[in-house]
């Protein structure tokens, strides 16, 4: 990734506070919570019910440690005993200093002091962990990330308890745990430290925090701007360069809520120590638009896109989303719409933006306004300019209703998927078109200690698990993770202007040396269907002969296809050896020159793809599932569309038309066969492609998207075609 | 099935009213509607919410009608447009007729009266059903029974706008449409009416309604007791045959669900025009007692235990279930624990017995009742000899936590599967160890017209298919549907006293001849353990050698198994070629005289199948999909336990321990290993099989079952086994 700076970016490093000196407050607590906070919320107890359930919650963590003896054990798992009971300490310190902050009863702080004791004895004795792997190691836990966390939690444990603990207390934690753990996080762990990275954000969190807390005035520093305090890393440069001018952060939703943790927290903490910093507004108000730019990138359910490595359990309801949409609200603007949002969380976090949160919820009058989820183009990179990922919606709800989703970003560092032109689709809350996702287990144990399995690499990664072009059954880039990290697609177009027709186009020709890529997804509503479809155009351009394979990764139930399919009913086989085709069973396969028209049935709603007729295909029916010896991979089912083309390539052309309704309960079903019946592409040159697609009910819609390089909607263009002349004005236009 | 007559339907069929004179009335409307329950509607409309819902979406149904062309289109389809279109216009005439009762806005009688004027023309031109198939045929539908349906729903529609007609038209349509209509179904279709099945009370409701509104007393009669009015067949019949004592319906309950609307409805017919009859006191309040049991075999969500051929998808929501609690309700004594469920199925039925439940709901103050799911055994047979189903349910939402149920009925007529001792299992609101329930995708043209598909029969009604034991690799009873049809498994003990130590035992000895069969299901709750865990004692005792393969079918992702697995990672075949074995892929095998231990997670919890050391045992895990050209089987997954077994049998004894938690939203996971360590079988005897369940915790049960013939709470057990000697009182027994 390059460098880049912001200009407010530059200012602050080279001009103002951060250089100078801090005056480190001596206050405590000082952290996430200050004395104010805790009056306040003292204050408000009993009034606001979403506050008081998360406060109620603390109360029983705490009450139920308190009952129990502490064990703070030797360090021994990944995903067992050991790390869920040090990861319980740590919340269990966190709860309690808090509400010894808030009720002043010594119990409290007495529990943080008995597991400070512990861990004073602990901490000095611990070297590598002894499930560590090749990621950077901690002590308590298998990899620092977790290391961080735990001091994250605990350094503001230790904050709200600091003023009850004697000088002699203080000086021994310092000694035997927070130097050395700060040291090694900076020194030890410089690599994970002095990282544009989430685990760099983390780590900075967690040192800033604790220097705050030990009035360490260059840990803060560091902290702020990397080890050697030239602004190169450290917390700033992680706002500069993990996000798009949007608030993309560059791995993606997954990792953005998992980020966006330290990010609003330290955020709290330098607000709360140094205001003259305005951090909520550095880069314009950066975090916000990262909370927005997350939030636009979930679906129904507030479950997130999966793309690169993701599980698909993570929804907005996590602890991290629940705190930035609670710091957004409360330090950038009070916008009421994120009040829906929290409602849906169920939860707040437990602090004074929480506490205003469930303030706001508790006295509005009427419905709260819904947060917008809408149609948009995220770029990605510090400058905008890495490509970007282009959500297309339509619907009442659209949380609900249709999204389709068009990925053209940079790599998005390790975490990354090989999905350049990736297609995700969903529809009546469910996936239809999925994207597969990470192959993990978090915290399962038997699931190779929770950690990445060696399928993720080996399939989930690969191009063909993804919906998007695959040349000669090769992954994009070769695979190599040093040429992917460096390239990206770019955007072509976007205009989700009219709702009725929202177009997105994207371009690629790194992906594979030689041959260049165009994809163009369109969202198109019209009254003689039943819902939106979806009009998808992949078009590859080659000098050289080629095979490409075109997956349409299904969810539901396969219903028919008007080819002849020769099913595999009595042996099975992979589909290839390498490139994620090891774990591939073909299930069947068929040939055609004619237009494909595959039906499946999702929920309750049917799903036709029409495949535009073009050379020779092949039609190759895929079960995830071989080479896969622990069971590892989930049943998934695929189509791949698989074409050996000539010189100058081949053009992929698709409309995924959602149709009728099956219900179960009261046995009514209509709509069970298309309403569109042919799918035409009249013409596709380096000046445009258009498509025809006819149906019942005298549906006749006509296409016209341009190839012109660049963005112009003023463009004119004429496509001849047989007998008919097509002219439009644009990027994309329609006939209807 | 055996002949059977209840003492009251003797006195019924010989003695009473039916066989004298009937004094039909000639008031209209005569059958689900009276010109009384018209007025108390008209009155209460805008009163109570859910009464007023379903109003309202008779008016929607009605008004939309109104703006379209009426379409009565020539017959052609089994599942596509026709056979919809005559579905919807017979709910149109039906919500019509109420509504002009209601309103008596004469739009909605002239509705009826189009509609009726265009069967009247197309009824008579109607032979065979095209798409009939070997099913009894329909004209209008490709099968009879949807015919008795349109004509339930027509006769009432007809009675509601009877008196707006004139003479000659009423003569039209009763020429043209009923007379021959019911002649049909009564003559033509003589083996549907005259049939002791669902389908004969579909017929005899249809007919014995348009006999009541044509005042043809001969109609009625046969309606209620078959077509030679000598009480062998027709409505009475039915209800004395296809029910025990219990109330259990002889299919199971997807088909009790859809038997019990012509039940009900025709009782409320019965009781408008013959009050005398008491028809829902009839045979001890047997009506009442169906909708119980039917409700009984419902877990989370309102969805029925899939037994026999049943689609999951069907719930407790649907209209049959909605129509059975409010009559249940309105006629049989109030019973305000009904309510809670009307409530959550969010609807009412459109009449007064709807009314009145949506009025009591409306005035409820308070929370309601809960419906008490409970542990139960349902005895199967008209005397409730023929065997029975267990369930046994733990939790304090019985609806949402544990139920196991053990399957010992009789066959169950066309519909039933070669499943006796079959084991089902939920847990924490999901499948854990399912019923596959049907091949089949109702109202899908796609898949072979929505019909039973060929896989229904090869597979999902084959023993492998299901959790109970295969003796030879071949199913129960030879695949005889004729050997079926006449046996049962029967019930040795059920005692649901304890809620923490309930236990089922039923045996088998037809299934397979020469091999007895003895299933005990015990569910125990420990404080030692998270949740309450399954024990599962399957002893087969046989003077022959035979192979036994005891499957357990698992929903969720494997985890592990403690012994060496042999994975198919390259290259799948089936695991044999016939009884339903030809559709297992065999994905890995492995081999063990050692106890197993087999561990996967389904949602937020995991799941230990541990297994005693028995004879040597082969682990086969298979997944079903093979020898499946058209997709029609979901890709599910099984463990098979496999003995070769000498002289003398095998006992597989199994427990079935859910632990922990994972949280994909907190990540906070604990309990991911089992607690418990080993399960022993100490002795298996005729007398009696003594298990051992050890663990962490100190956890040590000692589960003591008998095995004598009989079900005695008194019987005193004695057995050695090595240096320790067992004594218990009564069936079944617990030491901790």
């Amino acid at each position: 990734m390059r460098p880049h700076l912001s200009i407010l970016a530059l200012l602050v490093l080279f001009g103002l506070s951060p250089l100078q000196s801090f005056g480190l407050s001596s206050r405590h607590p000082c952290l996430t919570l200050t004395a104010e906070d805790a009056a306040l919320i003292r204050e408000n107890l009993g009034k606001y019910p979403l506050f008081d359930a998360a406060y109620q919650a603390a109360v029983t963590r705490v009450e139920t440690a308190l009952k129990n003896p502490i064990d703070v054990p030797q360090p021994k798992d990944a995903a067992g005993y050991t790390h869920e009971r040090h990861k319980r300490n740590y919340l269990e310190m966190h709860a309690a200093g808090f509400l010894y902050q808030v009720t002043g009863d010594a119990r409290y702080s007495a529990f943080v002091k008995a597991q400070l004791d512990r861990y004073a004895e602990l901490y000095p004795t611990l070297g590598r962990h002894p499930a560590a792997n090749k990621q950077a190691y901690g002590r308590i836990f298998w990899q620092s990330l977790n290391e961080t966390v735990w001091l994250v939690h605990v350094a503001q444990a230790y904050d709200c308890v600091y003023d009850t603990l004697a000088p002699a207390d203080r000086g021994r934690y310092e000694k035997n745990i927070f130097r050395p753990m700060a040291d090694f996080l900076v020194n030890t762990q410089i690599e994970e430290f002095d990282r544009i990275h989430n685990h760099g954000t983390w780590t900075a969190t967690a040192v800033g925090m604790i220097g705050y807390v030990m009035g360490d005035e260059k840990l803060v520093r560091q902290a702020l701007r990397g080890s050697k305090m030239d602004g190169e890393f450290g917390y700033l440069r992680q706002i500069d360069l993990l996000f798009s001018p949007d608030g993309f952060y560059c791995e993606g939703p997954y990792y953005a809520r998992y980020a966006l943790m330290p990010f609003f927290l330290f955020a709290q903490v330098i607000d709360n120590n140094q205001p003259e910093m305005k951090i909520f507004e550095y880069r314009g108000g950066l975090l916000g638009k990262a909370l927005d730019a997350t939030l636009q990138q979930s679906w129904t359910g507030g479950a997130f896109l999966p793309i690169n490595d993701a599980l698909k359990e993570k929804t907005y309801h996590t602890a991290e989303m629940v705190l930035g949409v609670n710091l957004t609200y409360a330090r950038l603007g009070h916008d009421a719409r994120l009040l829906s949002i929290a409602r849906e969380q169920g939860t707040v976090s437990l602090g004074a933006a929480g506490l205003e949160v469930a303030r706001a919820i508790a006295i509005a009058t009427g419905p709260l306004p819904a947060y917008p989820l809408h149609s948009v183009e995220l770029s990605d990179g510090p400058d905008g300019k890495s490509g970007g990922l282009a959500l297309l919606r339509f619907g009442p709800n659209p949380a609900k209703d249709s999204l389709a989703a068009l990925k053209y970003t940079a790599f998005g560092m390790e975490h990354g998927h090989y999905d350049k032109l990736q297609f995700i689709y969903y529809d009546n809350g469910r996936e239809i078109i999925p994207d597969y996702g990470a192959a993990r287990y978090l915290n399962v144990d038997q699931k190779f200690g929770g950690r990445y399995l060696p399928e993720n690499k080996t399939y989930a990664k690969q191009t063909v698990a993804h919906n998007t072009l695959v040349v000669d059954e090769t992954t994009q880039y070769g695979g190599s993770y040093a040429t992917a990290e460096n390239e990206h697609a770019d955007r072509h177009y976007f205009d989700a202007g009219d709702p009725d027709f929202q177009v997105a186009s994207a371009r690629d020709t790194a992906a594979y040396p030689g041959v260049a890529m165009q994809r163009t997804t369109a969202m198109v509503r019209d009254a003689r269907l039943d819902y939106p479809i979806v009009v998808d155009v992949l078009r590859a351009v080659s000098g050289k002969k080629h095979r490409y394979d075109l997956p349409f990764h299904y969810e539901g139930t396969f219903l028919a296809i008007n080819a002849e399919l020769a099913r595999n009913t009595t042996a099975l086989a992979p589909l290839g050896k390498k490139h994620g085709y090891q774990h591939l069973w073909l299930e069947g396969s068929g040939e055609t020159s004619g237009p494909v028209r595959f039906t499946w049935m999702n929920g309750s709603r049917f799903y036709t793809l029409h495949a535009a007729a073009g050379a020779s295909t092949r039609l190759l029916f895929t079960l995830a599932g071989a080479n896969d010896p622990n069971f590892n991979l989930r049943p998934e089912r695929a189509l791949i569309l698989r074409r050996d083309a000539a010189e100058g390539g081949t053009v992929f052309t698709s409309v995924i038309e959602p149709h009728g309704d099956w219900n179960g309960t009261t046995e009514v079903t209509y709509g069970g066969t298309p309403v569109i019946e042919e799918v035409r592409v009249l013409a596709a040159t380096d000046e445009g492609t258009v498509i025809r697609v006819t149906g019942k009910n005298k549906l006749a819609l006509t296409l016209m998207f341009s190839n012109r390089t660049g963005d112009d909607a003023q463009a004119a263009h004429t496509l001849v075609a047989g007998e008919e002349t097509f002219t439009w004005k644009g990027n994309a236009a329609i006939r209807r």
